[in-house]
């Protein structure tokens, strides 16, 4: 049988991955493609659990390579639980963020160093890479802007998160220029219609 | 201010650790030793939560790297919270258990391989070895019926789990070989009174 495609979307917050995965899933479905639509962290019950615990607003007091671990670990659970095993009946995959998310938020966001969250995430994934990702490429600002209007809470974008925000697209740079060969760009400011669009057309090409 | 000493018990299950390491401590305590006794996984409220997934029987589908990654997050969360603020302020820290279970148990009692747990629990501790490992050395066979004896499920230690049992066995042999420089064996295979007065002033001398 023909294994099926493992295909993630990366990118930014506020880039529009959410809002568009799930057009792009309907649209793929619709075309009679045998194709199942998740995220991370989560998917599984294991994964969820640790879920938990990394967004638990009581956790003050993680650490960051704690932090790295737990989604280290909520990977290899979804990946060994739900995508590979999809993957083996050929169904294929489209998962909203994976080992690129880490690479950028831990890794450059984080400080921890992106060649350790690298190791660190190949021991989560083997070599269980994406076939293709689809990266939604967002100006700094423009996706600043759009991370504040679904925002109730502007003032929680103190001088830290903006700092933040601005490391991880340098780690997202990072990344697309480390792994040119399984990324494909979309611009990710053009209109949501435009962008599914976009996105549906490559997915479906590589089909 | 001097550094506190960061003493770990390592050894497979049936060598007497938790049995002797309260003893141990409280003489130390009565010589007016400085020290916290603890212990892994566990030991702060993020290890815990942790530890509950580990632990959780209906997470029967956790997959043995998903594991390792757990264990190196609340080794990670612990250290960092309640360890190395301790030696920080001058006192030492004597812990149940830390990277070499991690080494015996995941690296060769599950087969993920030693160097790849090494690896990743590098990630984990940084350069944060113990000073001191004291090591509770037991034959298999010895081993085993003291874990039986404190069981009323004498039928769970099936085929798999005696094999896992001597697979940790060579773990702990493979461990002792490459950490020489900071490890101490102990026969634990003496009576309770012995064991201890062996540990106590092994440590004892060291502090």
């Amino acid at each position: 049988m023909k294994r099926g495609m493992f295909i993630t979307l990366e990118g930014p917050d506020g880039s529009g991955k959410s809002t568009i995965a799930p057009l792009v899933y309907e649209a793929l479905k619709d075309d009679g493609i045998d194709i199942i639509l998740t995220r991370e962290p989560g998917g599984v019950k294991i994964a969820e659990d640790i879920r938990k615990i990394i967004l638990d607003p009581n956790n003050t007091e993680m650490d960051v390579r704690t932090e790295a671990l737990l989604y280290a670990a909520a990977r290899r659970q979804h990946l060994m639980q739900k995508v590979l095993p999809a993957l083996e009946k050929g169904t294929s995959v489209l998962c909203e963020r994976f080992i690129d998310s880490s690479l950028a938020y831990q890794g450059v966001g984080r400080k921890i160093g992106f060649e350790e969250v690298y190791a660190l995430n190949r021991f989560a994934i083997d070599d269980h890479f994406p076939d293709l990702t689809v990266y939604f490429d967002i100006d700094e600002k423009t996706g600043l802007e759009r991370i504040k209007k679904g925002r109730d809470d502007i003032d929680r974008l103190d001088g830290e998160s903006l700092a933040f925000h601005s490391l991880v697209h340098e780690g997202y740079k990072m990344v697309l220029e480390r792994f040119k060969e399984r990324i494909v760009i979309v611009d990710a400011t053009k209109s949501i219609t435009e962008v599914k669009e976009d996105v549906y057309k490559i997915i479906k090409e590589s089909l």
